[in-house]
């Protein structure tokens, strides 16, 4: 691994990270960071967080149009409640703070217990939890359903509303719609390693792979033979639509866990979209890369969106994050 | 791997790009990736290209500010002439195309053979050797210095110069630019796997590094045991600045071999600016991320540019392509 010692990669990367990024505040004592311009007047601002390890998400979704802050814990681990709150304080502009929380234990008592805080601050907290991932219900880290990379749509289309000044109930139902109209299912090719235990895990080996895995290199649905990238993108798809059945046209992420390449990726975005072709479902618009990761985790996942049109042209409008730009 | 078999996995990855990308205009069939909107009245046109595997280099570059098109060969084999014409002449618009060749001997050769072939069409052909890896003198694939990182500069810059109107001669003089004041160093952490072998490209223990190495997993300078985030950087940017020593500020590129995490990279990033810091040398813009990629090894590259006024404004201009996007 590229680092110093497991104790200090966090602090590592957020001092790496202040350096590239000016336009970010980057609090690396206390673990938050902030859009530079935060608080924006008059408009509702979005915190999210969780473990590190699944860069860029979700530092590197902050900027105008997605994200105002974010809280990463240590590698798989949720942040605490104190940087919660730290972080709604820093970007309450007096309209109001969403949280977005991804469905693991952790984050989920966690957050609760920093909107009670903050709410005790005077500032007003709504949340979102995000539980995409329809592979397993109850895992290793969750009660009910994961959250993975629905947790990309959820930023970047609730994060658009606030840009223009939506009312804090309202970016929360929209943020809500996103996620009710999201599921994902993902593929290891390989465990992933943390820093702290230095070794893959858990064992998978070079002609296997895992289905249904989540973010965290915890169990998926089950183990089988290496498959091809057309039957993985038959697998993950159908699981995808047995549960989504969209009646109208999707947005869809094709995911990589980090260390699987580009060149394979797109590859594989070719066979999610002629799966999505032959089960007759219309695509609006397709954003393929490393998004949502499991450190040096080689696989992937696809995440469909039913988006009508409200949450297309949210989904279209200006983002301007490290990971994420477009528009003007 | 997440591919279906080797011999597809480039035109593989292609229908996938087009599907992704509606604004570039991929032929599968032929290998070549242009801009939708090309030829662009009255200005110059970039085309580069090389083997596949280092993606998003060099289709993920081209768009508005950058490259025209992008010509894919097998991976880690050259595209052929060919392929170069016919981008060429997909978008010349009369002012002439530039050729961005990285030093690698079928690359040279068969651009060389490709600008002949264009020119006898009548198009005016200008080419640019990018050869900024401090770590070896002629190697498995190159005589003299291999071009890694500072593609991304040349690309980058002379794409803006070019989207600004200037003639042919000026593009080129500031591409040449941008290669003589770049330099490299690249460190394995693991060895890549072809998808045609199937299996790592060179033997690396888990324990081990690899100092000073290319892009298609060729050999390095010598063989270590691991080392620390921060001594890797102490060695790496002290291998550049001997050979660059620049008097004024750099453009820094922290650039990941493809599998090395982005959390790492940060972390790493710290120790690249910490080590800049020491040694006097301003740091005028950095970025971070995996940009010329080795398919999935682990490990990184430092590449600095001295920048002056003009490349600092020309690396400032909006660029807007699939891999890399900023401004309006």
């Amino acid at each position: 691994m590229l680092i110093n010692v497991p104790e200090t990669v966090v602090a590592d990367a957020l001092r790496g990270m202040a350096a590239a990024h000016p336009e970010l505040t980057v609090d690396v004592e206390n673990r938050v960071v902030v859009r530079r311009d935060a608080p924006m007047a008059g408009k509702v601002a979005l915190v999210s967080g969780g473990g590190s390890g699944h860069e860029p998400l979700h530092a590197g979704f902050v900027g105008p149009g997605m994200l105002t802050a974010a809280c990463p814990g240590e590698v798989f681990t949720s942040p605490v409640p104190d940087q919660m709150v730290r972080a709604a304080a820093a970007v309450d502009s007096g309209a109001g703070v969403l949280f977005v929380v991804k469905n693991y234990t952790g984050d989920v008592l966690n957050f609760d217990m920093a909107a009670e805080l903050a709410e005790d601050e005077g500032i007003q907290i709504a949340k979102v939890l995000v539980d995409d991932d329809v592979a397993v219900t109850d895992s290793l880290y969750t009660a009910g359903r994961r959250g993975t990379g629905a947790t990309l749509f959820v930023e970047k289309i609730a994060g658009a509303a606030a840009e223009e000044g939506r009312p804090l109930e309202r970016v929360e139902s929209i943020a809500r719609r996103v996620n009710e109209r999201s599921r994902s299912f993902g593929v290891a090719l390989s465990a992933c390693t943390t820093p702290a235990k230095g070794s893959p895990t858990f064992e998978l080996a070079p002609g296997e792979l895992e289905l249904g895995i989540g973010i965290h290199g915890e169990p998926g649905r089950e183990r089988r033979a290496m498959m091809t990238s057309r039957e993985i993108a038959d697998l993950a798809v159908d699981a995808v639509l047995d549960d989504l059945r969209p009646d109208g046209p999707v947005l869809v992420l094709v995911n990589g866990m980090g260390a699987t390449p580009l060149l394979e990726l797109y590859g594989f975005n070719a066979e999610v979209q002629r799966v999505l072709g032959e089960r007759g479902v219309p695509v609006a618009r397709t954003l393929v890369g490393n998004y949502v990761t499991s450190l040096d985790m080689a696989g992937c996942s696809v995440t469909l969106c039913q988006a009508d049109e409200e949450l297309l042209r949210l989904w279209d409008a200006p983002v301007k994050t490290p990971a994420l730009r477009w528009g003007r």
